[in-house]
């Protein structure tokens, strides 16, 4: 049992702990075992020198053998395997985005009953963004030109620029692209064409791989633009919202059904259907029925319904053990396969509803939007089965919970911005960095990695961030880090902020308080994996007021436990869009020092954007201070410069 | 020295073995040395038990750890690497399916001056087999009517049916598809979709997985299909060829430009140009410009061309070594990144020309279609210029050839055939299997892989099982090796084949004396690894002509020495198409007892084709025989019922 007992140190959670230690000696096979059952990693895949393109290898790159067997160096097999990585993380984004476009298809096409444009004002911004007039159309009609732009930049094979991209990121950015030869022309030819660069005895030259790598993320970038938009359409446009999170969410008295993965077409019917069906749950003897949110889904039904967070993804499985999750319906992505095991412990039923996400033993409900209501029923009455079932004795919910103020979109943002500056809203937050209250914003993303303590990167860069006056957007499992600490919440500001940014915030809170019920929170939650969008967003938006390219834009973005493919591909697209990017889990790359060099150096010189790989929570923060601090200094020479010898304004290009 | 020694037993090729036995002190560094340094290799990855699709990972399957990190069993990572290395080798083929359709357009809209439709039968054979109109329209409206049908093909996502393998394959092969939900929609799409299901916690279903894997490569085959039948059109359908192979056919008094990768596009106008321009090579000091090939760009001008075959993948390097190589020009897939280095020991040039394929310190000369003899011309020159550099003390050219009777296309097979029948010709070869003469048909494919000893396998399986008198059509590197050991011509006849094939082979040489100047060769050479297609389409004629579904047609396939992704894809196919599928190297898969069983059983009740793993080479012949005899046996047994009973005949289906 020794090493069970050190699963005690593998968490921050609180509710997590105290799930650990409880059930410490009861055999439970979780992800925090079998990490350490897994130690020690192979180093060659740590270091991603280990090459698997050909049934001739693997080969290892050692001392002795400093080669692939065809010759293949150990920049060509990390170049290569980061683009197979890239396509892992592109691809799903781009099922993702496919998924809410081919829905949006069915709805303006009548197919898709449960289902309508819900946000007329979000249809009307993305087709004046993306170029498509509305003058004397219907709804359907301008919708149905959005699907057919966003379809083409799926498939397109002509050769021509994506449509989507050239609109949504500024043009600097997209002269750059076409220099390198890495502007997209659709999602899927890039997807095909980059995989087929990595086959065996195909590219060799790590600088082309890495290339195409940056294009593989600009695509990625483009499903998950797309996913957003249309998304928000669909459902509706994020706006604030209170809600609470961590495990004391679940209540007994309660059918809990938890929503776990990454896409809100199936989990915003399984809402509305548990709101539907509470005369049901009554009559199995419930008070109701409640649902959850784990992962993304988790944030996408969060933000636009208020559903409360109840974990992230490490600690998955041990929501399970709570005894009180009837249902686990999941559709994509980060589902571990675990969950199935633990839940024959219990009377949980796990229901996977995606043609290509299954588990063995697992319940499989097929979704389909044509029939959603009545699909989204048939999984509630699997929980309400399951509820019947459950073991009054084997229920323990950890009681912490935290209150949750969430729904920032960047349209809920510049309301915010508004209130002070009507007519150019995006100027507050560059003014409040301009005038150094702010020392800038950081994205925090992604995932959790148990190469890191569970959540503790995640919390100490926030708060070490918040009291050096950065201005902070979240994503992911790295919002529900933040959700689950009470970081999303008012107090958090009392806690950590400092004082720049407790002035800020309270500027905005007193502008707004006649429409605000809460205070503004220390993080301001933007949403799931594919909303990073809406994070570069704010950045392209601070750029054009800026008048800059975004490489000067005092913005930042880290990935304090980045463990998918989905954040490597939107790391890279952040950085080919100017970002500094921590990873807080160095990836698969220092075995080529070519490659970690471009990654960390040379992109800074092409595109502005560079990565910073720092595991340490402490250094993490003080490199992306510095990495914010470096362009607002950048920004007040320029300025000097300008004021003092009448020279131009700053270069607008990198 | 003592690992160069061993080298010596690394093939079975005469003139490998004497440019290693004559360098094995010179501080070469070949693919025979590397695979050497290499050993051991990782037992989890040939397993195909290592999971690197996170990187909380790289995780691999122990006693102590029997799951992944997320959970993920031995069979969900199996399965899922298996997806991925479906998708490396669909989108290579796909790449260059894609390539040629893109030609095809651009001589449709006359953008492409030197490239023409030089095959019009075949362009109204295929236009007639993919259900294109030819009446009263010209030779280019009907090649844009199959071009778009083509890209439709490619970039579908309205989820109908792929149109191209609906009309290439029998209709009880679509059914069978359609109710196991394999029917590729488009070949993108089907990339896109699956690599994403590969994504950390998407699928954890390991039939769900290999389903999937099956619709990728069914996606693969299109793709070939495409490639094959579009190329034909443009170049010409191949047809018998007389030509030579192996070390040899270097020729120390002319310009030697080896031309190696897959694609046409290049070599076609490469081979053009050295006609052209003799007259600067003579310039140069030369009796003129020799091209001769590598890999399967060798095979496509072998076929059309009748140019010499150089070498084989394995050898690659060793061509170089002979110090008589100009230039080394290179398209697409299998090239070693191990040749730029030893091309730096001579004066031999690497060209590369696709913008997908690099190596660093190579000439890139990017090839462009609007401008290919322009092209094909610089390529050249560089050649020639090299020319001029070359040592003459170190040249060493292995006295070894082989006289080559290639260019089998399905077509040329047919018109053999219909000296005989001229009605039903493919009947000459289904009544030959009916009446005992032949055993059946076994198509020999594939690569090179050091794991086994070079040519050993390729050259032991097809002399045994033409001994035990099975008609043997050959594809790709294992077509090298019997051109190289002088066993695509008649004297191989004498030597290995039985009685049976002896006189099946006579007949057709008597039937077509006056059309053929060389004797038939022991093994048809029916061209590149697209042309698997070609060896398929033989196998849809000849169940057509049985009246009964693939599976019960006895025609096996076999991948002596797999060693590429498309090597895995191609078997793949075959197995969904109905063919047993020996390989020589057990691909990685082992590690889950339950896909391994799937893939060499459970296959089998689904599909008809199932997988064999057998290194040795003479187990291999006798596995390979024991499939064809039971699929004869069975049909016998079913044809006696027939006469005896007076039942039905033989159920189409499988």
């Amino acid at each position: 049992m020794a090493d069970k007992k050190k699963d005690r140190n593998r968490s921050v959670d609180p509710a997590v702990l105290e799930i650990l230690a409880r059930t410490e000696d009861s055999g439970f096979d979780t992800a925090y075992d079998r990490f350490l059952k897994m130690q020690p990693q192979c180093n060659f895949g740590e270091q991603g020198i280990c090459c698997h393109v050909c049934i001739q290898g693997p080969c290892r790159i050692t001392k002795k053998a400093d080669k692939g067997i065809c010759g293949a160096t150990a920049y060509t097999i990390v170049a290569r395997n980061l683009v197979r990585h890239e396509l892992g993380g592109c691809t799903a984004h781009a099922d993702h985005g496919l998924h809410a476009t081919l829905l949006a298809k069915e709805v303006v096409e009548g197919r898709a009953p449960d289902y309508q444009i819900k946000d007329t004002d979000k249809l009307y911004a993305v087709a004046k963004r993306i170029g498509v007039s509305t003058e004397g159309k219907d709804d359907k009609a301008i919708f149905k030109e959005l699907v057919d732009i966003a379809l083409e930049d799926f498939s397109r094979l002509d050769g021509e620029d994506s449509k989507w991209l050239s609109k949504v990121i500024i043009p600097e950015r997209i002269e750059k692209f076409k220099d390198c030869n890495i502007l997209p022309s659709s999602i899927h030819r890039t997807i095909a064409g980059a995989m087929a660069q990595t086959h065996m005895g195909m590219d060799a030259d790590p600088v082309n791989l890495v290339f195409k790598s940056l294009e593989v993320s600009l695509a990625d970038y483009i499903g998950e633009h797309i996913a957003t938009s249309l998304s928000d359409v669909l459902f509706g446009t994020p706006k604030p919202v209170v809600s609470e999170a961590n495990m004391g969410v679940l209540d007994p008295d309660y059918i809990n059904i938890a929503v776990h993965g990454h896409n809100p077409i199936l989990s915003e019917m399984i809402v509305q259907a548990a709101r539907d069906m509470k005369g049901e749950a009554e009559a199995a003897g419930a008070k109701g029925i409640k649902c959850m949110g784990i992962c993304c889904t988790g944030n996408e039904i969060l933000m636009r319904q208020g559903v409360p967070i109840l974990t992230n993804f490490a600690s998955q499985e041990l929501a399970i053990m709570t005894g009180a999750v009837d249902a686990m319906v999941v559709d994509i992505q980060c589902i571990m396969p675990g969950i199935q095991a633990v839940s024959e412990c219990f009377h949980t039923r796990i229901v996977t509803t995606s043609t290509s996400v299954k588990i063995p033993s697992a319940y499989h409900i097929e979704f389909d939007e044509e029939r959603a209501m009545e699909k989204a029923r048939e999984v509630i009455q699997i929980a309400i089965g399951a509820y019947k079932e459950r073991n009054k004795d084997k229920v323990s919910i950890p009681q912490i919970k935290n209150k949750v103020v969430a729904g920032f979109s960047v349209e809920a943002l510049l309301d915010l911005f508004a209130a002070i500056n009507p007519e150019r809203p995006i100027k507050v937050l560059t003014d409040a960095i301009e005038s150094g209250e702010l020392r800038g914003v950081c994205l925090l993303a992604g995932c959790n990695n148990l190469k890191r303590i569970h959540d503790q990167n995640h919390s100490t860069i926030a708060q070490e961030l918040a009291r050096n006056n950065v201005l902070l957007v979240a994503t992911g499992c790295a919002a529900q880090t933040y959700a689950k600490f009470g970081m999303l919440n008012s107090d958090a500001v009392e806690k950590y902020a400092g004082d720049g940014l407790k002035a800020f915030l309270n500027r905005l809170n007193e502008a707004n308080k006649d429409k605000l019920t809460e205070k503004l929170p220390l993080v301001f939650h933007m949403g799931s994996c594919v909303d990073n969008s809406r994070a570069y967003d704010l950045m392209t938006y601070m750029a054009e007021e800026m008048q800059v390219d975004t490489p000067k834009v005092p913005y930042a973005a880290s990935a304090p436990e980045a463990m998918s493919e989905k954040a490597i591909a939107i790391g890279s697209w952040a950085v080919s869009l100017g970002m500094p990017v921590h990873v807080g889990v160095v990836p698969p790359i220092p075995g080529s020092p070519l490659v970690d060099g471009i990654a960390r150096q040379i992109a800074q010189d092409v595109y502005g954007g560079y990565f910073i790989w720092e595991t340490d929570p402490e250094e993490s923060a003080k490199k992306i201070l510095a990495a914010l601090d470096e362009r607002t200094w950048k920004l007040k020479v320029h300025k000097m410069a300008k004021e003092q010898y009448e020279t131009e304004a700053i270069s607008k290009t990198w």
